[in-house]
């Protein structure tokens, strides 16, 4: 997990085959963190997050700015019911957000 | 505009001199979406884009991911008075978003 390497099978490497052109850095940066996405919901199969994987992408893919995101305890207790929680991709952007944000802050 | 290299002067790379660690891809990724939005948002000094510093960005920065986005003329005049009407950050990372979403379904 947060080892794998989807960006071959990725929708917007799709869609740069069809046209032949380069993606732009923006664009890369973009697919990169659909991608972690997609890494680690391996459970709910690419379409959420359990909180056990969220604590591990915020742990290994945040390390510089996962305290800009809260304090992680606090936010999976929030989810609820930890065999039942789910962070769905529009939640984790928002996560991810909020983590741009506290970079901007500092 | 859009040409500028904001990285040597960005806070995450301020707080990588300072703890020696590496980013990690996320992180760079995040930062590569902060440093557009500060490269774009020249008349706002970094801190809001005007609606054609918006279509600048989505036109050179998302010719992939642009249409995800939704229509671009009718977004841009929805933000009202195109000479008061600013995009703050946080509604940048929304449009992103929005972008990143459309990536996913397709």
């Amino acid at each position: 997990m947060g080892q794998c390497n989807c960006r071959k099978n990725s929708p917007l490497t799709r869609a740069l085959r069809q046209d032949c052109q380069e993606l732009t850095d923006v664009e890369r940066a973009i697919e990169t963190v659909i991608n972690q996405f997609h890494c680690y919901a391996v459970k709910g199969q690419k379409e959420y997050l359990t909180p056990n994987e969220m604590r591990e992408l915020v742990v290994q893919k945040l390390p510089h700015l996962g305290k800009c995101v809260g304090p992680l305890e606090e936010k999976i207790e929030c989810m609820g019911d930890p065999d039942e929680a789910k962070l769905e991709f529009g939640e984790y952007w928002d996560m991810m957000g909020d983590a741009a944000k506290g970079c901007r802050r500092k």
